[in-house]
């Protein structure tokens, strides 16, 4: 493969080779790249805004994470927290320092991965930096996203009956992980023994290039269904429910039978001796929406697809309870997938 | 002085301690540091963005830059960006990797100065990630702005016969640099010298503390002048002038020695044996305005304190010429400041 060296272009000429294919399409996009700020234009529409920082060794492997995926997914997981607040996201900016160890058409994998991203979800490039790193590759995305006034939905609205509602399937990114770790450990161990991914290839989507349900927000809207709290699970079930619980002043009960988990999930948990229960409430990295509604909502939530019921809002004092497949109460510890404390 | 490991407070509760002091102000700010997204409002107003990644040993040195001093710089740099469009910053998000060598205490007084530049300028803290590098410092910021649509200024509108404005003076940062690497080099030689900062506390200030330039863009707003063109100096003044004179399909006449030059950089300069105005137009990091004006402005324009003119713009086909002080002509080139090549 063509190794083209990215001294050869220049911050300048490198920003212009990687940026000139975008297009912008949304009318909220006045300017894109190449001034000092991007200009937008959000009259009638609040705006949206969230960040994330990846480091590599960090958030990602690129032992098996191909650059492509690591674009496609750093942009994804910004759109999700956008649909978290029931926005749609309009505009990205991506910033990378890169060590030279990386080549011009490495980077043109990652853009390529970021320009599938924001064509599936309608959304424009419209800035960012490019800088030299004296170590790994550094990613830090900012999502711009708009959502009417009167419909977005924060965090601290879950009131007491409310049903907890779980989109698609949780724990699966979190196998996923598990099974390239394990590949990675078996492959430098003896170069010549191939990676075994028969039937695990949800999973491994699931980690390596993760969707954000734009189809369940847009299906809510369809149905009518403002929720009452939501947001996205990128660190596990069981933190999440604890920022909704926390911030509406809330308890919560939680089934154990009714968490939804992919087979693929199963078989996994089950060759690595693992608890599939414990990766889909701490697990993280799924993606899916954590959202409630109000009780009047049942009928239209079950008439919906992949969503499932998981329980529902109690008061504050009765805390946060996991509801074992026996019948047991469990109080539920936020232990999250916290990159502080690896 | 104490040191708490970061570890001790986990992610959430580390963002809660960093975050809890900021205190939003602008009306445009409804929702800031808390769930999956800021929300703000841009009703009558265009939304400016611009993002800037910060990393350790190639945009930083932390043997002489103090923590506090690099969370000012790291904001006031992105507020700079931001008038240079003839905008107002209004809000930030600030994401930071640290590795196990930082404390709690090192990132209150990373905080402390960030919280220093927004309060000077007005800015809300809105969001941000918080992360753990296995390496170095990485610092990620995005910051948002306001405009009026009839009044945002770009790259790409210098005309001919334009007069072309300087603010402050150029070269003085890239000095304090070049003195901070010395005495670095010195210390490092023999302990028991102090460094010799005697008659440089300007340029020392330029390097460790700039300032954006919210004042000159508040003076011309009352002068009634809208450039016709503007950016910010931050990789040095060649490059910035051929960005403007690309992007408006225009050459320029640029005077030596009307390029205002600080007497701490040129008594800097002629220690280190060093060319000033190579300095000043390729040094970097000067955060001052670069625009141009209307020949008819003028009068207004050196009625203003703080404001040299530079030069002219000329047809597209005379390039970027720089009249020496004895009348030569000398083909400018931009050799920026460009970390990548570094």
């Amino acid at each position: 493969m063509q190794r083209t060296e990215i001294s050869t272009y220049g911050e300048f000429g490198l920003i212009k080779h990687l940026t000139e294919k975008f297009k912008n399409e949304n009318p909220s996009t006045l300017l894109g790249v190449g001034d000092d700020a991007a200009v937008l234009s959000y009259e009638n529409k609040k705006v949206l805004v969230t960040t994330d920082l990846l480091l590599e060794g960090i958030h990602f492997d690129l032992v098996y994470v191909p650059l492509m995926h690591l674009g496609y997914k750093a942009a994804v997981v910004n759109f999700s927290d956008i649909y978290a607040m029931n926005g749609d996201p309009k505009q990205i900016t991506v910033s990378i320092g890169v060590s030279k160890r990386f080549s011009v058409e490495d980077l043109d994998q990652f853009y390529a991965g970021i320009a599938l991203a924001c064509n599936k979800y309608g959304v424009d490039l419209v800035g960012g930096d490019t800088s030299a790193s004296l170590t790994g590759l550094a990613i830090s995305i900012t999502c711009i996203g708009e959502a009417e006034a009167d419909k977005i939905v924060y965090r601290n609205g879950a009131k007491e009956n409310d049903l907890i509602c779980v989109s698609g399937d949780l724990g699966s990114a979190y196998m996923g992980l598990q099974l390239l770790e394990r590949e990675k450990i078996v492959f430098a161990g003896n170069e010549e023994v191939q990676p075994d991914f028969e039937d695990k290839d949800y999973i491994l989507q699931r980690q390596l290039k993760p969707d954000a349900r734009q189809d369940i927000i847009k299906s809510l809207r369809e149905k009518g269904i403002l929720p009452t709290s939501m947001m996205d699970v990128s660190d596990g079930l069981s933190s999440e429910l604890m920022h909704i619980c926390t911030q509406s002043n809330v308890g919560c009960r939680v089934f154990e039978d009714k968490i939804p988990i992919h087979y693929q999930a199963v078989v996994m948990a089950e060759e690595l001796n693992m608890n599939i229960v414990t990766a889909a409430l701490n697990g993280g990295e799924d993606y899916e929406l954590l959202f409630t509604v109000a009780l009047e909502d049942y009928d239209k939530i079950i008439s919906m697809e992949g969503i499932a019921v998981v329980g529902h809002i109690t008061k504050s004092a009765h805390g946060l309870q996991l509801v074992g497949r026996e019948g047991e109460e469990i109080e539920m510890r936020a232990q999250g997938w916290n990159s502080l404390e690896d």
